[in-house]
């Protein structure tokens, strides 16, 4: 088999390159370990860039994201226990949209589909070869039997564990890293959220975080201890902490409900350099990793595939190379400044075992002063919204 | 003798203290430990927010400042081979004044003279006593003799090192502390500063500084480590350094010449809670200490020092207690806004040994946004110009 580019990878980076390049008739295959289901049985992030909406829309995969998705003008923070908005549309004339990462899955495949463009489910040892000549292949086995792809192009979209980065020879890369010392211990539960907007809390007991899928699907989170186990964690025992570190408001108001899943993710900040390798290009997690604080992980992976792909389509339709051999450097400025934001943000809202009393009482200047002043308020909204990439 | 106010310490919080309160007719003493020529001798500050010249003006001790002082809308900063400027008038309608602050102490002493009011010099062993009843007395020796001084308040502008903060209770004070991992190696020179606003550098050699006194005075600083000795830094090789820490345009144009004065000074964040005990109030580096990057030593002092002449005059003349009630929280809330921009600011463009090459990243992509946006170049110069008080 032969096709201009092969997508290792089926979750949206992969999903939406495929769709980009198919739109442009450039060909492609996408391959995914998983099943679909397993695919679209993972919780992740929810809160779309207004970038990312305008990419899906002009793609045409956004007709149920506009019908569905919830869009938001601001933010709340809440410490002291009191919480202070910040007007995202207001201070940037920007929006976010609260749109769950398998909806946009969800939607991609479904465009996938419509195109008749195929999806190689349960590609089992996937492996790449030859991205530093001129014929790079991918080989993966299926129902028992080894099939090799042909292509000009390997577009690895397979996140933080997957083959692509771990198939560049080390010498080759620079990887940077900082693992935070707690970790989100996260709820899904079908209650009408606490707020329409998200609220991050700040709290001696630890961060919080009130965010939603839906009008009557709410995503909550409280920090917790690395060592911590979501066994420990009843359901009253999570409403009550998460209501402990709001205000008085807010804990008072919510609607708790049985929780329909509840899990501890490790947060962690993770870039690799370059994003090119030859013929193998990396985007979204398979390259950087964000903790989620500042909701960039997802649009950070959409920012990705848009370079890319433009690149690709200029070389396939232009001839023209400019695209590709500038695709690692534009990427990793702007992923850089959303590493940095990110990194802020869990360091401004979190508790650290480590930074002391002093490091509290600076944190906390920061929130007063950011809540304060025109100029910290725009900085974090920008950000929040989405820089230019 | 008696006293409404003693004021111990006559550097130029304590001498800014004691001209507010003469001039309102409140009367004081001001009682310094050292000779007046050794206070004159001590190099420390020497950019003074506008709020600064604001108040010195008003109290009519800004002569000398308008017609020596140097008034720059700008600084620049300087990263990855580049100077990129900040307008801080232009982004906030406000400058900063170059004037050493041991021109302020100067003009400080003449205007005290002029009053014809005293400063008790080498006054050695001074104590306070029963500042937590309605009695307090302040003691000390001179020339052999033991004198007594009874006040209604006693002000400690005595410094970080002082008898003031060392004699409260250590039950009652909270203290807060980081100490940074390196150094300033100071040089200041008789030679034209290579350029008329300040250049402050991040490289990965450490950060380095170029500040001045006047224009033909330079004073430049290099990070250094903390075990490094003052006697391994000939002038050459400071210059040496300095020059390759700086941009080639600055590197090449700078102007060198022999040290009048080379030191190494710690850096370090400092504050103690509360700053008013019964009748003892602290004021200036008495009850903080911040890094030097933002410049805020001397405008924090005098920043205490109007809050507290005025809750003192009121008291006095107004026979009004609000003012020093509430002076402590007054003035922690701002402290701890310049606080927490003096560790941001240090932490920004010095190279730390312990946050490795994701630290070194992050402060990159910070210093490529902060000089690509607007808001955040806002916030700097808000902060850097100085925040209402």
């Amino acid at each position: 088999m032969r096709v201009q580019v092969a997508i290792i990878g089926g979750g949206p980076a992969g999903l939406l390159l495929g769709h980009l390049l198919s739109q442009a008739s450039v060909d492609n295959i996408v391959l995914e370990q998983r099943s679909r289901e397993y695919v679209l049985g993972r919780i992740r992030a929810g809160v779309l860039e207004q970038g990312t909406v305008d990419l899906l829309t002009s793609a045409g995969l956004a007709r149920r994201l506009h019908k569905q998705g919830l869009v938001h003008g601001g933010v709340e923070l809440c410490f002291d226990g009191s919480r202070h908005r910040i007007d995202l549309h207001g201070l940037t004339g920007k929006n976010v949209t609260v749109y769950g990462q398998t909806e946009v899955t969800h939607d991609l495949m479904d465009a996938r589909d419509a195109l008749g463009a195929s999806i190689v489910y349960e590609a089992a040892n996937v492996s790449v070869h030859g991205f530093d000549g001129a014929s790079p292949r991918v080989r993966y086995e299926k129902n028992g039997q080894t099939h090799e792809v042909e292509c000009d192009f390997i577009a690895g979209c397979d996140g933080y564990h997957g083959v692509s980065r771990a198939s560049v020879p080390e010498a080759s890369l620079r990887t940077y890293e900082r693992v935070y010392p707690f970790g989100w211990l996260g709820l899904m539960a079908d209650v009408p959220p606490v707020s329409h907007e998200l609220i991050y809390s700040n709290h001696e007991r630890g961060f919080a975080l009130c965010s939603m899928r839906s009008p009557t699907r709410s995503r909550y989170y409280v920090q917790c201890s690395l060592s911590d186990k979501v066994e420990n964690w009843s359901d009253e025992r999570f409403w009550d902490e998460l209501r402990r570190r709001l205000d008085t408001r807010a804990a008072e108001t919510m609607i708790t409900g049985p929780s329909i899943e509840k899990s501890i993710a490790p947060l962690r900040s993770f870039v690799a350099e370059p994003m090119r390798f030859g013929r193998l290009f990396l985007a979204g997690d398979a390259a950087h990793i964000v903790p989620p604080t500042g909701a960039k992980g997802l649009n950070l992976a959409v920012s990705d595939v848009r370079l890319l792909s433009r690149a690709l389509i200029e070389y396939f339709k232009e001839g023209s190379a400019v695209g590709i051999d500038t695709y690692s450097e534009r990427c990793l400025r702007h992923v850089w400044k959303a590493v940095r934001f990110s990194w802020w943000m869990t360091s401004l809202l979190h508790k650290f075992p480590d930074t002391g009393e002093f490091g509290q009482k600076v944190q906390h200047a920061e929130l007063e002063y950011l809540v304060g002043s025109v100029a910290a308020s725009t900085s974090l909204a920008e950000n929040y919204v989405g820089l230019p990439s």
